[in-house]
This record gives C-alpha cells, structure tokens and sequence, in this order.
C-alpha cells in the first residue's frame, strides 16, 4: 500500500488516512471525544487501536458550515492482526489459499519485510471497517451526551451511532494513482481484450470484481447466439423451422453456459480467497429496532423484535401492496394495448410515413411507463422491507430482492406473454420485443451514468471553487478530494447492475425463437455497459467497500429460474408456429402432446445437466482437498503428541487426574 | 457398557470382547503374529494400541478345521481418546452437542467416574473399527509372509488384508442382554406405540437409526391417505371427479411430507450427534487397485486408477449393459401382454370361476419374474460396479444406487405405464397395479425376512450340534455365540430397505388417482415390515457395525424425483377421465393446455414450496448457531491474548522478529 497522502495524528507521527468519518454537524464535542478515544482504545481495553485525527479545514469561516470530518488508518500489525480477525485467505508460499495468520505470516507468498503492500488499499479499508464495525459499547449506558441514545453491551457503537443519524456517513478513500492505472488497464483504452478483472478486485473487492467477471462472461456467452441471430436479421429468414432450431440451441446453450459460470465463479472465488473462507457472524443491520429482550445465540440483552410481528407486516400489508402494485402494472398494459389499437386504426385509415412511425410510438412510452415504474416501485419496496424491521441485512436483501423481481419481471414480460399467448401476434411479439428492448437499454445506459455524471460535474465545479476561494493557491489535495469524494453519491451495491443483466437475459431468452436479433442488440449494449459501468463506479459514485462474496448468489436461482421458464415460454411458442402445425395437419391434440412432451425431456435434461456438472473445477476440489488432508493430519499428530504426554501409564486403566489436567490445558492454548 | 462376556489378554488382565476379526484359515503365522503386534502397539509407534486375543477352542480335532479368530477389545482410556479420533458428538453439561475432546470430558453430561457407560457399545465397537481401519502400513513394503501382497505407506493395512482376502471378514459382536432388552421394547410387545428409536440408534447405530424413523414417519404419513382411500373401495365410488380430488390430495400432500421429513432427520440427526459432525477423510474401498503412483491430494505413493479408463468402462461397458437390460425388461412386458391377452380370450370364450381366477394369473407371474428380474439385476449391478474401480465407498455407492434405481423404476413401473397412457385401459391399469403391489408386498416380506430366517434356524442347530459335541457339557457361551454369529449373513447396509420404500412409494404415488387403496396396502405392508425387519436385523444377520448418518442421502433426492414425476402421470390420467373430458366436450385442446397448465403451476408450487420450508427446524439452527457464536468469541479471546503477549511495543512499527517467534510457537500447539 503506497498511499500518496498523508496526515498527521495528535502525537505528530503522520499516516495515511483510509477510511473517512462524517459526523453531523451539530455532534456534541463530548460525543466526539468519547468516539474518538474508543476507537484510538488499546485492544485489551476494548478499543480498536486505529489511528483518526480531524481533518484541518483552514479557512475559518468555513469551519463552522462543514461537517466534522474525521481520517482513520492504522499502522501496519494493527492491519495484519486485523486480516486474521476478517479471516481473510492469501496465497501461501505452496500456492494453495490459506487462512492468514499474523503468527505464519512469513509463510505467505508476497509477505516481504514488515508486509509493507502485502494487503491491498481495499483489503485494508475493509479491515478498517471491520474493526470500526466490532467496536463494542463496553460498560456506556448512552452515547455522552446523547442520553436518549442508548448502547447496549458488546453490541456494534458505530451501528448505532448510524442508525440515529450522529454518525452521516462512512467511506473508503480513493487512491488517485492506483485508481489511474486501473482506468487505463480496464476502460481508456480502444483494444478489445478482457476485463482486468484481478485488478478490479485488488482496487474495488470480491463482490464488484464477480459482477464485472460476470457481465464479460454472460457477454461473452451471448456471442453465439448473436452470431446465429445475424443471418435471420440479414436474409429475413421468416421459416420457423429455422426458428425452432434457434429456439433448441437457445435453450440448452442457456443451461450450460449458467452452469460453466458457476465453475468459473469458484475458480476466480478461489484465486481471490473468498471460496472457503468463513462467513463471519452477522450484526444486526444498522436501521433495526425493537424492545429489549435476550438473543438467544448470543444469551446477551439486546433489542429484540418479534417475527410474528414481523410476519403480519409481510403478510397484511407488503404482499397486498405487491399485489396492487402488479394489478397496477397489468393496468397500464392494457391501457398501453388500448393505444396499440388506437394507432392501428390511425394507420389504416391513413397509411402513410408518419403513421407508421406513429406505430411505434406507443410502444416506446409504454416502455418507457415500465422503467418509471420500476423504478417507483424500487423505492417502495425498500422502505416496505425495511419498515418490515428485517434484523440481518442478509435476511433484508433476500425479501429486498424477491420483491423486486417479482415485480420487475411481471412489469418487463407481461405484455409480451399477453401478446405471444392471448393475442397470438407473432408479428406485434417481434416489434414490441424490439421496441421494449431498445428503449429500455438507452434509457438504462442515461439513467445508470450518463446522468449522474453530469451532476457531479455540476457539483464537482462549485465545490472546486469553494475549495479554491477558501485556501487560496495553496495546494491542499487531500482536503479538496475528501470534499469531492464526501458530496459524491452512494453506490448501492451490484443490486441494480444484476438486476438489468436479468432483464436483458430475460429479452433474449423467453421469446428467442421469435426475435433472434436480442442477442446481438444486448452483446452491442453489454460492451459500452462495461465501459459505463466501469466509469461510474470510478469517477461517479464514492468508492464502495470490498464485499468478500465467494458466488453471485441469489442471481444464480434467479438466472437458472429465468431458463427453466424460457423452455415452457419457447416450447409453446413452437407449438404456436404455423409450420410444426402444418406437421401434424389434423390432429392438434398430437402436436400439443408432442410439445409437452419435448418440453418435459428439456427440462428434465436441464435438471440432470445442472446435476452433473460439478459445480467446482476438478483442480479446485482437490486443492481443497489437500487443505483439509493436512489440516486432519495436523489434528491427528497433536492429539497422538498429547495422548502420548498424558497416559504413559497405559495398563493403569484410569487416568491420573492430574495429567488430566495438563492435557485440558494444553488444549485449550 | 457393561459386557456380560469377557477374554483374558496374554497378561492375563482381562477385557470385554468387542470385535471379531476371522482370517483365513491358511494364513501364515508370520503375518498372524505381525498382524496382532501391529494392532497391539503403541500409537506413537504406529500401532492402534487396541488389546486382542486369538479366541481358544478346547476341542483338538476341532482347532485344524476352524478358522482363526480373534477377538479386539480396548481400555476405556483408549475408546475415549478414540472417541475424540472420530470426532463424536455427545451431549454436553449445557445440552447442547458437541464434539468429544479428552480433556474437556468432564463437562459433558453423563460422563461419570472414569467414563464407564458413557460411549454405547455400537460406538465403541464403531471407535475400534476405525481404528483398525486406520493403522497403516509404515516400514514394511510388504505382509510377512505374503511378498506379493505390496504395503504402501500410510495406506490401510487392514483393507489391504480384506482385499487379498487374508482377512476374511471384521464384525461386532452382539450384547445379549442388551439385545434382549431392545427387542422387547422394539418388536416384541403387541401394543401400538412408536418405535424406540434412540435405542435402536443406542444399539444399531445411526444408520439404521434413520431407517426405522424414516420407514414410521413415511407409514404414519400415508395413515391419511389410507384413510380417504377406503370409502373409494367401500362404496365402490367409480366418480371420477372424486379421484381428481383425491389424487390433488396425494401431490400436495407429497411434497408436504417429504419436506417436512427433512426437519425431523435433521432433528433426529442433531440429538445424535450426526448433523454437524464433519466427515472423515476418506479412505480407498477394500476392493480398489490400481499402478502405483501419487495421490494428489496427500502427496503419497499409492495404486492409482486413470479416471479416463473408469470413464471408458462406464460408457462402452456399463451404460450399454444397463440400456440392454432396460430392453430385455421391455421385452419380457411385452410378453406378458401377450399372456395377458391370451388369458382374456380364453375367458370370453368360457366365462366361468376358473378362467375369471386365469386373468389374474399374468399379472402374478409377472409380478414374481419382475422380483427375479430386478434380483439378478441387482448382483450385475454390484458386479459392473465392482468393476469400474470406483476409489472412493461413496462414488462405488452412488454408481450403484443410480443404476439400480433406473433398472427397478423402468421394470416396475414400465408397463403401468404402458397401460395407462398406451392402451389408456384404467380398469386393467388397477388391476395391474394392485396384483403387482400385493405380489410385491409377499414376495418381498418372504424373501427378506422369513426365508433367511429359515436357513439359519437350520445353521444354528447344526452349529449348537458341533459346539455340543465339542466341548461337552462345559458352558462356553461365547465360543458358541461367536461361532453362530460368524455364520450368519452379513447385512448389506439400508440399501435394499430403501429401494423397497421407494418402490412402494412409487406405487402409491404415480398411479393414485385409478386406485386409492393402494396407500392402505402399503400402510398394512409397513407394519409388517417394521416388524419383520426389526427381527431381521436382530436375529437373521450379523450386527452391522453403526454408520455415522445425517440424513437418508441420495433417497431423499429419489423420493423427490419420484413425487415430482407423479406430478406428471397423475394429471395426465385426470386428463385421460371421461368426467374430466365432459367439460369440456368440443375442444380436446383447450382440455390439454388446461391440464398442462395446471400441472406446470403444481410442479412450481412443489418447488417454492420446498425452498420455503427450512430443512432444519428454528430451535435446532438457533443451537447451532450459538455454538458458532462461542467458538468464534474463543478465537476472538485466544487472538486477544496473543496480541497483548506479542506486540506490546506498539509504536515502534515493526514486529521484533523474537516476538514474532513466539508467537508463531503459540499458534503451533
């Protein structure tokens, strides 16, 4: 870690700040003092022996209006101690990943010196994080000076502190130079080639480093269904023989390529230490509340929250809202068909140039309704989840998500299964499937970075002059990016990101076999969404915290749940078709038996692929195999080294009491 | 334990007998005696440590013919360290379940004096079974005596002495009074009650405790099913509209209890002791045999097998055999509809008693050449197994299993299917279905239980015969007991138990809606069945030794595939009845799509529904979770520790590399 900044803390000796403290501006001093000695705290008194120190804002008439901003860093053992406390993994000199320990350190690959860049900035604002995050009210009843604030023993201080708003905001800071290398390694450059995907994780963490490996993968995958998707575009290939045969290659390629990633997911979960790596256990999330009672894991009082309370909110009031919110939805559609017809009759009265364009119209504001929609109701939804006072952020994000999908994909499909399976327009399917597709990736692409960008250089310009009228000409860097970075939005994690890779798979899957462009349109789009993303997330937002995740989780059910429904959605389209009718001129019932019965042999097929595949590389499992190999026969040779200390006296049949006890003790070190 | 038996060692102390080991009859004296040094010697020099005793018979004649056998017991000392070995979970002083430790034995409950009593015997015997099962070869390239018979080292020398048949067979002995005690309250009382089944898991082990609480939940869930299944048969109701209720009824009802059963195993599973106990490293089988060449995961020298020629064997050899199998079964259904329509001419022709008892003849033949059929498939299937050279027990089990389930699902079930949807006959499909289900039934209670019993009452008298006449009228009841035992068949584990059930599953499931007395059968059949396998295992087989289980495996899997195919043949039939036809009396195709439809929403209802219900009950992951709660805070406290000895300095930036020494030391032990 080579910062290129620095502060001075109270005793002079300077460090280099990582993560940033926002406190609100009316915080009293007594709060303050009280915060920062916890966190300065020694270890064994309960602190975090971090390293803070105010940052300095030199123009005095600005003191009083600017937040109180704090640094925090840490010297390099408090780091080190702390990565065995996250239980992070890191190369062992063997090449397998290992658990580091500060103990073994020497041992580790890359440890040279005193482990002087042995940990990466992110890494390290993690463990900061961390550790500000187990900071534990000791024997405090309150906050000082906030008696309504109350702490609870061995319960998280700075939870609470956010949770009651004392506490604005906390964040990691940039690291210009690196983050300069990085940009030009990954979007400022013209060649085509991969994604520098290790050096996203170094820089932004596990979870952004798996979306992004994600996005190339998923990308990269659609190729060859662009790549046969051409033709049909090129020749106008209307036969739906040829179709039916899309559709098949369609469906399996979808099972396997979802399979192969989850390999390729333990494969780059294992190279960055997350895939055997423990979870830690969760502290309830920040915004929790509740009447104080006994956790019953941790037997500590704590304020507790019943579930049935809780299941009454999701059962009375969040699923009658989901369902007013899709009965809205399917509202819209209708009026949106409404509209569909009132253009048609326009156009058929008149056919000209400007009422066939006016046939497109009314297609493009319904999609364009779908993503304020979305929108609105991602909205609701969080504040619906969290009014339902989830206490792991685990269990939150999992009701966040369903919520959100369900909707999504009601709100996205619905006109188009209306469309396919009511209407049986096969011709609309197309031209509303194209417009829908379209419209939603520009306005994705404006919303997602384009717009947010062009605020913060709106605000990026005052807060420069501001910066430049209060210190004059001197160069203060660290202050102007700490003020830059404070004013920047939150980036609120892969969420949103995912979620827009499901809905375009969702395009290019369910109705494949009428519309074989979609995956071309969403390969063009998936390569100017990696630059855009990749430029959001550095120059838009403020840096994010590393999030250790081993797998892209509940989007792999949702991504497998979206190609198991895309086999029902492609099989009965097919059966649709006017040229596999033809095939079975009289008996419709044998053609619609035959199509169930493909489509059950496809889905079981998928069922057994998913089987069969291995979900991690053989290479993989026996690296872990070996770990634990060694870790038994660690195990076996302690035990044997204090079975052979302790009855030495074998035919005594009892054991003495007292080398009993000295084998209790040595096992407890 | 309180043996009622004992054998003096060469000291002259003596100790219970707990194992049996028989090696051949041939067996040079050489390997005998390096052999029971080996199993004699202290740990620390590679030996198990056990006590054992070649067993003396008085008769001289007697001596040359009889086998050697060997009788392996232990000091409590040496269960209880290998207890610990194993990584046995008992109860501890808090109720919880935790893994033993020697050291900590004190704190758990039950564990008085010097540990008497605390370990069942089925443990113990389990303990000295993996104990033998782990001495390895260190030295010696080869058994004394037998230069071809290779040692390589640090691999098992017992498995190698079972391979090359030297060692004949290892079992446990039984406890009589215990024995007597368990089958009192098991299957000798007439009074309903449930089964005792931690006593059966305290004698037999957890494997087949599982079996006897899955074998009674499986019975009490079909008791519902059973229920309204009986009016059908009474008023001979021919409704149709019924059955679609009924079979409703029985999917859902599927789903319900298979999910629920998972709860209760895991709550079975969690009070023995089995639900977080980690699994061994996993040793080769006896029978594997390979070129010498290295283990990747240990690193060591041992036989390897390519895994590109098992793949060869399975796909030239096994996959084609199976295929050849499933079309000879075909066949021989096709001859029995032949018969079938042989029988049914012959009744046109002369309708009287004695042809109407003719038609049910085919079906009964069938039925006993589909016992035979599956029989013989049953020992190629073990052979063809054996064959591919499976490294590891559990891959040899999992080849099996799925080769034996596909045979017996197609040759069971194959032509019920051919009926219902083929010759769409239902009242031929109830017929069939009730002969081949009470054929079954009959056959299987015969030839499981009543059969082997029959033999051995003859063995045993001879045997009772010899021992007479051997040692006249001197009591020496554990020669005798040892020579029965070792007669006796071995049990070959839940397998055949399993298959059974879910077969008897299969009937009850697939084709409810034409027969609802089905459940009722099988209810009937299963009390027998507790019954007769109760006494089966007490009385007709060798003592199995325990087998650490936490769930019913890959049956759980199977019995899910089979309620979701029932899914399927169930609403197929309900769109085969007339009544249901009736609806819809012009259009066949919007009957299908309805049909079609309903069984999709059915099948997506099953599996939200088996991803809503937690596989482990709420107060069973609340205990888990405590525990990982504590031990996480002991390594938290541990860590503390470490720092506060070993970077007290803390200003001075770099660790003193003494310090750091002994730290790393610490970290050692």
């Amino acid at each position: 870690m080579q910062s290129s900044l620095s502060v001075s803390d109270s005793d002079g000796s300077s460090f280099a700040p990582l993560v940033v403290l926002e406190l609100a501006e009316n915080t009293e001093a007594e709060a303050i003092t009280w915060l920062l000695n916890r966190i300065k705290d020694k270890q064994q008194n309960g602190g975090a022996e971090l390293l803070v120190e105010q940052l300095q804002v030199s123009g005095q008439d600005e003191q009083k209006r600017s937040p109180k901003v704090f640094l925090v860093g840490s010297t390099w053992q408090r780091l080190l101690s702390g990565a065995e406390d996250v239980g992070l993994f890191k190369e062992f000199y063997d090449g397998t990943m290992r658990g580091f320990t500060y103990a073994n350190r020497e041992s580790f690959k890359d440890f040279e010196g005193d482990g002087d860049g042995f940990l990466s900035i992110a890494e390290c604002q993690y463990i900061i994080k961390h550790e500000l995050d187990t900071l534990r009210a000791k024997g405090e009843k309150y906050v000082p000076g906030y008696p309504k604030v109350k702490l609870y023993p061995g319960k998280s201080v700075i939870r609470r502190l956010q949770s009651k708003g004392i506490l604005v905001q906390v964040f990691p800071l940039h690291d210009k130079e690196e983050l300069k290398r990085l940009s030009f390694s990954w979007y400022r450059k013209i060649k085509l080639s991969y994604q520098p995907l290790d050096d996203i994780r170094h820089y932004f963490g596990e979870g952004l480093g798996l979306y992004f490996g994600f996005l190339e993968y998923f990308t990269f995958a659609l190729v060859p269904m662009a790549f046969i998707g051409i033709p049909y575009y090129l020749f106008a290939w209307e036969d739906y023989d040829r179709y039916v045969l899309f559709a098949v290659f369609n469906l399996l390629w979808s099972t396997v390529f979802l399979e192969v990633w989850k390999r390729c997911s333990a494969q780059l979960a294992y190279r960055w230490g997350t895939l055997s790596r423990k979870k830690a256990f969760e502290e309830p999330r920040p915004g929790f509340h509740g009447v104080l009672g006994f956790n019953p894991v941790t037997g500590r009082e704590e304020p507790v929250y019943p579930n049935t309370k809780r299941q009454l909110r999701i059962y009375l009031v969040s699923v009658p809202f989901v369902l007013l919110c899709l009965y809205l939805s399917l509202h819209v559609m209708m009026i949106y068909f409404d509209m569909e017809n009132w253009a048609l009759s326009i156009y058929d009265e008149d056919p000209n140039f400007w009422t066939s364009v006016l046939l497109f119209i009314p297609s493009i504001i319904y999609a364009v309704v779908i993503e304020l929609m979305n929108l609105l109701y991602r909205y609701a939804a969080e504040f619906l989840t969290h009014w339902e006072n989830h206490r792991l952020e685990s269990s939150f994000q999992n009701h966040l998500v369903l919520k959100v999908l369900v909707f999504n994909f009601v709100n996205c499909f619905a006109s188009l299964f209306y469309i396919a399976f009511v209407m049986q327009d096969m011709v609309l399917l197309r031209q509303s499937l194209a417009t829908l597709l379209i419209t939603s990736q520009i306005l994705n692409q404006v919303m997602e970075a384009f717009l947010p960008y062009w605020l913060q250089r709106r605000r990026n310009k005052k807060v420069h002059k501001r910066v430049k009228r209060m210190m004059g000409d001197k160069e203060l860097p660290l202050v102007e990016q700490i003020q830059l970075e404070s004013d920047m939005n939150t980036y609120l994690g892969t969420f949103d990101d995912y979620l827009e890779q499901f809905l375009l798979f969702g395009y290019v899957s369910l109705f494949s076999c009428v519309y074989p462009l979609a995956a071309l349109l969403v390969v063009l789009n998936n390569v100017t969404e990696v630059y855009s993303d990749a430029f959001k997330i550095c120059h838009v937002f403020k840096r994010p915290f590393s999030e250790p995740t081993s797998d892209i989780g509940v989007w792999q059910l949702a991504f497998e749940t979206m190609s198991a429904i895309a086999v029902v959605t492609n099989c009965a389209l097919i059966g649709l078709s006017p040229q596999v009718k033809a095939y079975f001129p009289e008996a419709e019932t044998q053609l619609i038996l035959t199509v169930v019965a493909v489509e059950h042999i496809i889905l079981a097929f998928k069922f057994v692929l998913a089987f069969v595949i291995p979900d991690v590389p053989k290479h993989i499992q026996i690296k872990l195999a070996k770990l634990e190999f060694e870790s038994l026969e660690a195990l076996k040779k302690k035990r044997q080294a204090h079975v052979r200390k302790c009855w030495r006296p074998q035919r005594s049949q009892r054991p003495i009491s007292d080398e009993g006890q000295g084998g209790q003790q040595q096992h407890r070190l």
